[in-house]
């Protein structure tokens, strides 16, 4: 109660005229039977929505006499869901939700609805790895950027182990953080490893978005600086069989970007549900006529991932079409489901146990 | 452009029927003179503020034609800046700026006007260390938690060298996160090491908000869990001269019960702004008759800082009153501002060029 106070006097510090004092709510609440309920204080706002990705449109909330609006879903099938709300015509993350979607561009929250057995990215009693937060100078970039470090349990950094490396891309408008935040690649790494599936790995998480410079230049940091960055500071195996690339959406195109222009320095390209439009993709592919023997010599797994209701999914099975007629050995993986973070954790987890053996 | 498109389309997908295409906006635009331009776009909303803790009271934006909010404020001291919009009756976190203010009731985001000299959280050309999210079993709360740790340049996690400790806690409603995301606590101590001004050490920061159980529990999960996972882990100085505990808000309440109660453990108590109406500094604190002069022995440091505008500063002021009275040997650090991260920053750049000497 008296932190509530607290929180209350310094929230009021920053107050207009015109505000409410936002009680005490929690929300969301996950129930036993994954149905879910949502609640948010507005005593002013005409109509308030939940919008979320286990939904197929908005449903609208319910106001009661305190200016409290809640909306109870049906039970959803236990995942990690992005969700906001629409208050009037505001988009925004729940308030009451520390959970939130790493993004630069629209605010989300997050619910992890975790059902009655644990989920391959949930945070179970096994060996943790760890996620360090890094800074690298960027020579292609000019600039020191962060990244994501994710080194498995039992990780030695002076061992005599060297560990591979997959390098894992957010897709756009992400961050760094979005494959843990969100994809909870670490959760999935661990939970994979200690069942003995996964290789124990180190997975770097850069940050893709570079702008205003075109895409290529994110493929020049990722080979002249984020790569050198980690073979000087990790044990790790300097070889192509020791290096993997995957990444989602726009990271997805980065990664046949990146992937299929260096087969000598990777051996593993896994791309889910990629965004290929892009003037990079047309340069290296459109009138590629690739050594197809010597690529799939080089590459130990190639594969493109995607669900059928996603908004890609023609222009997906387009590319897969192209890079068979060009004798490229692709492994596609088309599951259901849409363009989501929930298909991502899928398709990460079936990589994890595809890479390094 | 064709990144934004595909935002946009992705967008639209979430988008209820009444829902407006945003489209993209630059917002903050921090400008040379340190004035700041903050956009929004919203074409129905009725009015739209800008509120931040550069301002005294919120500003109103102006819509132009296109439904796109702006405001200019006069240039402020650079510092780091938490702000929010209020959309109506709704605050929210500036939906185009990746930097949110980490914590668990309100979304803000962050503004950072980095003036024209580097100041001492700036991300500056220094050797970096490393944060790394870490989780630990609490038997206290029956619970595994997230906790960071940041190790600093050079830091081997087999080598010789011990490290000394610093125990850094946030303030009431922040998560484990706020010290390094508006604190930038990491970077502050990458540059105090980097100028030699301050010792090389370990900075652990936990999630202290434990509910619904009583404030005292968090004392006994440092004591009992944190320390322990920490120097089973780390290689670190196991002695009292080796550990400091700091803290704001409800964490240098925090820090006072923890610290003061356990002088054999910690030989710096660095409270800032503490909040101090609960009940376990009451049951520590208001009968107490401690042995000054061991204490005194014992502790190299016992320092509480407040800012005079502060509206716990009367609070703060007898409580310093009160340890005196009791003989403690406690040195104020009183300056000017309010119950402010931008406070917070200067305590803890003040505290790591004091503790480890």
């Amino acid at each position: 109660m008296k932190l509530i106070l607290l929180t209350l006097v310094i929230n009021l510090f920053s107050l207009p005229a015109f505000a409410q004092r936002p009680p005490a709510i929690s929300s969301p609440d996950v129930h036993a039977d994954n149905s879910i309920t949502f609640s948010y204080f507005n005593s002013n706002a005409k109509r308030v929505y939940a919008s979320g990705e286990f939904l197929n449109k908005p449903v609208a909330m319910v106001r009661d006499t305190t200016g409290i609006w809640r909306v109870t879903v049906p039970p959803v099938t236990p995942d990690i869901y992005p969700y906001s709300f629409w208050v009037d015509s505001v988009q925004m993350a729940d308030p009451n939700n520390t959970y939130l979607f790493a993004n630069e561009r629209f605010k989300r929250s997050i619910v992890d609805v975790p059902g009655n057995k644990p989920l391959i990215h949930s945070l179970q009693n096994v060996p943790h790895g760890k996620v360090s937060y890094r800074y690298y100078q960027s020579t292609t970039l000019g600039t020191t950027r962060q990244l994501l470090v994710y080194t498995p349990s039992g990780f030695e950094a002076n061992g005599k182990k060297k560990y591979p490396v997959l390098y894992l891309i957010h897709g756009g408008s992400d961050t760094e953080e979005t494959w843990t935040k969100v994809g909870r690649a670490h959760f999935i790494a661990d939970n994979l490893i200690a069942q003995g599936k996964a290789t124990p790995m180190i997975i770097v998480m850069p940050y893709g978005n570079v702008r205003p410079n075109p895409m290529a230049d994110f493929t020049k940091d990722v080979i002249q600086d984020i790569i050198p960055f980690i073979e000087s500071n990790y044990p790790v195996i300097k070889e192509s069989k020791g290096r993997a690339v995957a990444g989602f959406s726009v990271g997805g195109g980065q990664t046949l970007n990146i992937g299929l222009t260096n087969t000598d320095k990777f051996a593993y390209v896994c791309s889910y549900a990629p965004y290929t439009a892009t003037d990079e993709f047309k340069n290296n592919f459109t009138n590629w006529l690739p050594d197809a023997a010597r690529i799939n010599k080089q590459l130990k797994l190639f594969t493109i991932s995607v669900g059928t209701e996603d908004f890609l999914y023609e222009s997906v099975k387009q590319n897969i079409a192209m890079f068979k007629e060009k004798k490229l050995n692709v492994e596609p993986l088309i599951v259901s489901g849409g363009h989501t973070w929930m298909n991502c954790k899928l398709f990460l987890a079936n990589s994890l146990q595809q890479i390094f053996k």
